[in-house]
């Protein structure tokens, strides 16, 4: 057989240059993400097909690597159907298994469980510009704690480490699907509807509130729980954070979630008491997530100046009493670490200061004292914190001292017969 | 479907504290080999099934997870074998993977390249005690080095890292295909035996010289073969590196490599010169190492007071070759990291200091300008580097104040009401 030189289709490799900032990056985070009490954990990149499968992962479960069963297990000939074959999957997320892990290890772990996870995903998507289908995803999660202390802690520390980052002009977007819910409630929409109607209202930043009335009528929802819905939303306009939901809370009177609201300005009161820096907490009510199983805060980093969302998260206080059968609160953040790389990448983030680098060439036919002379000189150099490589003296000695200064080489010391 | 807990057959979960050895290990690997003039690149989990099965991974070939194929490539009616339905595997090493990866890259490449590859790699093997089917490998490869400066370097390299990370009694263990073949010749098997001969030969330590003559004269081998091949083995009982390659070269004259020899005697002659530490390099001229693959000098580590090998490598020249068509001279050492942590974790490998940390504890129902305070007065020691951790009081503070203290929060901070 041929051998293919390219990576398979929608993945990439990832050259030295992106390494090092990839691995500055998950030190900035790691360390930041330490100082808040997160402790990091990993799970295998392969998962029981039937966690995979849970309708927990939303439309990425229509995008599972899925992996041959083995040995006995593997009976092509009777096989119908896809699940006949495969009993593992690739993770789509990191969420699906530390869920798992926690019903697994609750008993070992402390009370409330703060998770950092960093790991590779995999999803079939079609490839796509900066979109891959292996990519890197890094999570903070809180388990075990019901109060929003988890919320203010996991937007301090995901904020932090965005300032740390160099990234300066952001906002958090932050919601309660118990608030978003009463607002269809209050216009009128049934129960059932709710997810159907939340979908169209996502696109409001695309198509605005006309847009929106528009789709909702065509979907067959009354004109007048259509125009009733975008009037909360005109009321809103221009309002920030606690004057918003003031201003909602007057509007809608008891029809409003009090918890929600509750929840929100605490929120709001805590992190803006405590944060230094200079990006804003905004309460949008037309944020939606699209996870089903968020079942309180949400919220969603968007960095203004790249038109660019960089992560989110949000509670979701079911997902491992469905692994466990007993509830247990969860919040957690994901941070868009794809898109920090390449956002870094086209800036020209200024990486800090390598090693000093030094390269020693050696002549060809140099006899071997004089190789272990600077054998034992490099070893001395690299003990003292330096970097220093050894190389054969090219031919064309200007070329390689060309390309030696251009990966950073300052120094190059030659030895000759 | 219900939701398993477990992670899938042969893989496992890391916890938190084996999470922060991890860490460190790969912190430390990392700036050694960057000292040493190696720059970390990465390539996807996934490969094509063609590299997998090129016949370079020898039994690893069996091991290979396999990935359903998608869309309309699936035909399910009509597979009759398991490559009909998988199109990519997960790697089983990353040797292939850099094959590709340099054979794809090779013109933005600096010449000779040295990479440095972590990751983790993918067997089905039967899962028994500290053997996992996920498990990380950490590579260093040099490509487009046709002398032995790469040896010499990649030895300098690896024994530093085991140094630094507290391993002092080991042995670096080293042979070259060249010579072994010509030990082989020289004892009358004919070339086509060479590698049944070596598995054989392999056991060496395990059932000494005349089990390795009673298992070559079972295998079929003439009497007289086997008797001459031991004997250049009992003639170097007793002596070490330089001085058994004098006593081979005096025993079989010009029917010893000669490009072996002096190959292993330049190594050797550098490799002292340069070395600070405690640990031996050894001619072994019963290594064989498994892999085809291997062109010219092979190694090994072994961890005497631990009984262990803890990685290995050598030279194939001829890998890339096959990717590109044009041979690319390569060695590479692949250090046993799995091995590594296992056994620091058993010896209670002390870890450098972590951040100071402190737990800030919040009485139930306290009032907002409170947790506003606590929330500010932790943000600020965290950016002054310390660990804060923001907690609910429990009922039972006297449990919660020892879980914290045996996380390694040595302060603790009360908010009441």
């Amino acid at each position: 057989m041929a051998m293919i030189k390219k990576a398979v289709k929608g993945m990439r490799d990832v050259t030295p240059e992106e390494m090092r900032l990839r691995n500055h990056v998950s030190d900035v985070i790691r360390e930041i993400y330490e100082s808040y009490g997160f402790t990091q954990i990993e799970t295998p990149c392969v998962e029981h097909i039937e966690n995979l499968s849970s309708k927990q992962g939303g439309e990425n479960e229509k995008l599972i690597f899925k992996i041959l069963k083995r040995g006995n297990k593997l009976d092509i000939a009777n096989a119908k159907e896809e699940n006949d074959l495969a009993d593992s999957g690739l993770r789509y997320d990191l969420t699906v298994p530390l869920c798992r892990y926690y019903a697994d290890h609750a008993a070992e772990l402390p009370q409330p469980f703060k998770a950092l996870q960093m790991g590779n995903v995999f999803r079939a998507d079609q490839p796509q510009k900066g979109r891959f289908r292996q990519f890197e995803q890094c999570d903070i999660d809180i388990l075990g704690e019901p109060s929003n202390l988890a919320e203010i802690e996991l937007i301090l520390a995901m904020s932090t480490v965005l300032t740390r980052l160099s990234f300066k002009n952001f906002n958090i977007r932050i919601n309660d699907r118990r608030i978003l819910k009463s607002m269809a409630a209050w216009a009128g929409f049934a129960e059932a509807d709710y997810d159907a109607v939340f979908i169209i209202l996502d696109k409001m930043d695309k198509i605005g509130a006309e847009g929106v009335i528009e789709e909702l009528e065509k979907a067959g929802y009354p004109k007048e729980n259509a125009s009733k819905y975008m009037e909360l939303f005109r009321l809103l306009e221009g309002k920030a954070g606690e004057e918003a939901l003031k201003a909602l809370s007057e509007r809608m009177g008891e029809a409003l979630s009090a918890e929600g609201r509750s929840n929100l300005e605490e929120i709001f009161s805590a992190v803006n008491a405590a944060k230094k820096d200079g990006w804003t907490l905004l309460f949008d009510p037309t944020l939606v997530r699209g996870m089903s199983y968020y079942t309180g805060t949400i919220f969603e980093v968007e960095l203004k100046e790249f038109h660019s969302s960089c992560g989110g998260g949000g509670r979701y206080d079911e997902m491992i009493g469905r692994f466990t059968g007993q509830q247990t609160p969860a919040c957690g953040f994901s941070i868009g670490f794809e898109r920090i790389i390449t956002i870094l990448m086209e800036q020209g983030y200024q990486l800090p200061d390598e090693k000093e680098k030094t390269a020693f060439l050696l002549e060809k036919g140099l006899p071997a004292e004089k190789v272990n002379e600077a054998m034992s000189r490099a070893e001395e150099l690299r003990a003292e914190g330096k970097c220093v490589q050894l190389l054969r003296m090219a031919k064309n000695k200007k070329f390689q001292k060309e390309q030696l200064a251009a990966q950073g080489y300052t120094e190059i010391k030659e030895y000759f017969r």
